[in-house]
């Protein structure tokens, strides 16, 4: 305790994660209360310094393995995922990703093949052997996601608490994407949502964050990378391509996220983007993702050099 | 069509709100899409220029009618939820809040009753007669609302797109609020999805957004109010309690809100708010919310006058 | 001192508001340094717990005062100035504004009349006897500013902290606006620097902040009046016509600011908003003015009653 | 000209820079203005298609050439800044920083040598022969910078439209850093402002925009350099010390920054950071310094491979 003229200090001493800062700041002698530790436990690295390294069907991410995931934003035909699984594949992509349920501001877009998709999606993998990654809108539709390699929550459902409890509860690996506005600290703390709950598999997704700049679809916030990999232990890969929404800068920002340290990255490719039935303007060609993973794979040579 | 020497603009005619903007732009000739149209319909204001009247139980809101839902963040006790609504009952609120579930950025704090609270919540109805608002996280527990009136959406859960679906196919009230980091044409596009499902009642829900301003808890945008209700229908109110997160501002902007042209607020009230379980810091005491009604009812008489 | 396992805390005790907290977060055995103190002495109403009023020729801003500054963007012709100036007077008005130096992002924008303007406003305020109020936007203009009655710091200098020093060496009072991107507490530094050199005459002006949201020019944080209100002994104002950047929100949000407990307002008034040299979109007719004003004066008297 | 059953699109044709978007806006059979062509013309690609080199003292930026400043936040003593620059320039940075005039939040807080830190400044330079980059807080200051190699224009003062205007006056290459709350479309028109004064020589600097995440002091926008480079053929820097506010992450944006194609970085650099006078919490020391030049060295290898 510090007591000076105006102000007396208290220092709370022991684990304060189950603490509830805003009960403390309702009190009427309490001016503010400022949080010392991290909110978080089994996400933190002070606790748990070595890096998770998450295998999805022999592919490993995290403590220096380094994954990308590329497909179409929406799964359209078997046709097209084979097309495009096989020509991700022989550039370098270790998982395959595509959308079945596809969140869309309008109700009047394109909704996905949803079942359907996943079904596509699993005949994909039987061809090429690539271990999928898709996202998951309802709770409900969790018995579709049974032979799915790692589920994917989309940013809008970052804070849907109700469906991070039940993957936790799961073995599934999750891919986790950071909300448009939601700060790095909450998004450990949704992390832990799916940990508290005894599935440790959670992969962190940086994939741009709202702000005033239009000229991008998002903000990519680089800088989440190390700062992330300071505060937990978790493998962070980057999504440049829904980060900026522009074909021609995801190239350039894959690299840029492979230097700052990311643990994968996760790339919308399409056969034939301006025909893709979403985010055709984001999505690139395989022959640019190959150029992309050449790029990429110079940097990664290149850092582990260093 | 307009050709100048660089550019040609091509005008598309008709009904656009199906259009896919994003394809468009992914055409290599394409330089830039501008939507003239917007892209909902059942909200818009322009198809339907008569104000939408919303009756819960008797209390009306919009098209002139201004409705006060209060009650505490979550629901605790019964005894507690009589006491609070008596309290604001007296002080002119027509519907009564408590938050049954209760969406927690950790998984370590008070997550609610649950369908315990609703069953409080019912009972208090019972004895008040005040009709219920209150929280849904998960399609899931839709069967326990079944004698809720309104159904509120939060703001995390602006963009969950199955839940906004099944909602749609209700008929009950839904109050939809603001996302943190959402445009107004994003809530609007979120109301068209309950109402494309054929539910029409829809109350807007202003409640703050995230900015890089810390001294609140989010920035209340009241040029929404207006704003709102030049675009659609549908009856807009503002919730001045979690877009401040501090109660002394509370006041403040409710009398703000109602000058505006809000068609009501909801407002967070505690007996106790040093113990409350949960937003303690932001919440009135009853005395201090009858003084809000006393000052908001001022208003409101000042406005109808004029 | 307390001492935890992991953690101590150290609390500093006197004036800290001297202290620079970057320097102590540099020391590699600091984890993070927490202000208790506000850094701002001046304008801090822990020690002025009065409400400044500040006298401009006879009209008085703050502590129960309320004034109106009312005019064009730009200042044009003497002509307009004095039809403008008459109207706004005849509507309540106390002081006028109008633009000599304007600051446009575009160097091939108008720039404002400059030292011809300031002349034109200081014969219409012969003509008219209202005081006038006129933006600077460089030091080496100050002494143009011989006659004018309040200068006027726009959004884009608010940490212009050369030419704010050397406002604090006038005894001119100074309308401050708030940046774009800065916060509540950044704006009493500002004012701090004014109020150092010793000019207590600062009026502090919400004028809107840059979100994310596109429908509005700005987002006007209403919430700032009350907030500051706690803070500061200084007058704060809200111009609700570059806040919103749309002629048909200024009066809802003149009406809120003013219901908010704002100090006074200021206004963009044009005689023909269409052939305005700037920012006709959001300019009101005289006639919208009058109507803006008549609400106010009802909200301010209902507020007074109270 | 297309006409719709409700809206009809005109086509302006010809150089349209000129025009004013609001005044249309403002016209009341006109719902939206869209504007197509680009508002700037001197800093714009479309027009100066091949990469603008600029030189100083010999030191080459832009169109591959790659160039880094560095040194500290603000000058403190001959001997210190002489301690830096010739630290810095053995591990291969080609000019050397040091505020001499220091824009601070607080009034109280250290304000720079200001003329006797750029006397040090010069100073340092005959002994070092690195050349100087520093910044200008006020006109005025300007004939104290006449043997500056680089003028710097800070974030605070990059729509400070009368400075531009002055320096687009002189022949000195202008450091000029995107503002915390300004779009890259804004920084081009700051631009602008110079390069029609007749001043070609801009760098133009990204150094982290003002969003919600605290985590970091600002949040740097990488996706800024390649999508500046499509927009214009001026040199773009990157400045991670400031945007991160940490020192431990400068390295990792340092090495993305790269990586994404940026002309050069500024990075603070100070001989004993716990005593810097300003920033200690993100500058670098000498030896950190060299280690993040090796690693971008190596990365600078990479891509001109590639």
């Amino acid at each position: 305790m510090s007591a000076g003229s105006r102000t007396t200090i208290l220092g709370l001493i022991g684990d304060t994660s189950v603490i509830d800062e805003e009960m403390l700041e309702s009190l009427e002698f309490v001016e503010s209360v400022k949080r010392i530790q991290e909110p978080y436990k089994n996400a933190n690295r002070k606790f748990h310094p070595k890096d998770t390294v998450i295998d999805v069907g022999g592919v490993k991410i995290g403590g220096g393995n380094f994954a990308v995931i590329a497909g179409p934003c929406s799964v359209e035909s078997k046709e097209q995922l084979c097309t495009v699984a096989e020509a991700v594949k022989a550039s370098g992509a270790g998982l395959m990703r595509g959308g079945a349920f596809k969140p869309r501001t309008s109700p009047y877009a394109f909704q996905g093949l949803r079942g359907d998709g996943i079904e596509l999606l699993l005949e994909a993998k039987k061809e090429t052997g690539l271990p999928i990654v898709t996202e998951i809108m309802d709770i409900s539709h969790l018995p579709l996601f049974e032979n799915v390699d790692v589920i994917q929550v989309g940013a809008r459902n970052m804070q849907n608490f109700e469906l991070l409890k039940q993957l936790g509860k799961t073995d599934k690996p999750v891919l986790l994407k950071r909300g448009l506005a939601n700060t790095l600290q909450e998004l450990l703390m949704s992390a832990e949502y799916i940990m508290a709950g005894g599935n440790e598999k959670v992969i962190l997704c940086e994939r741009g964050i709202r702000t005033f700049e239009t000229a991008t679809r998002n903000t990519l916030d680089l800088s989440a990378v190390p700062l992330l990999k300071s505060m937990t232990h978790l493998p962070i890969i980057v999504d440049p391509s829904h980060a900026t929404g522009i074909a021609r800068l995801v190239k350039p920002m894959a690299v840029a996220a492979t230097a700052a340290g990311a643990d994968g990255l996760i790339i919308e490719v399409h056969n034939d983007p301006p025909h893709a039935a979403c985010d055709g303007a984001q999505s690139l060609t395989p022959e640019a993702f190959d150029e992309l993973m050449k790029s990429v794979g110079k940097i990664r040579n290149c850092l582990e050099e260093g």
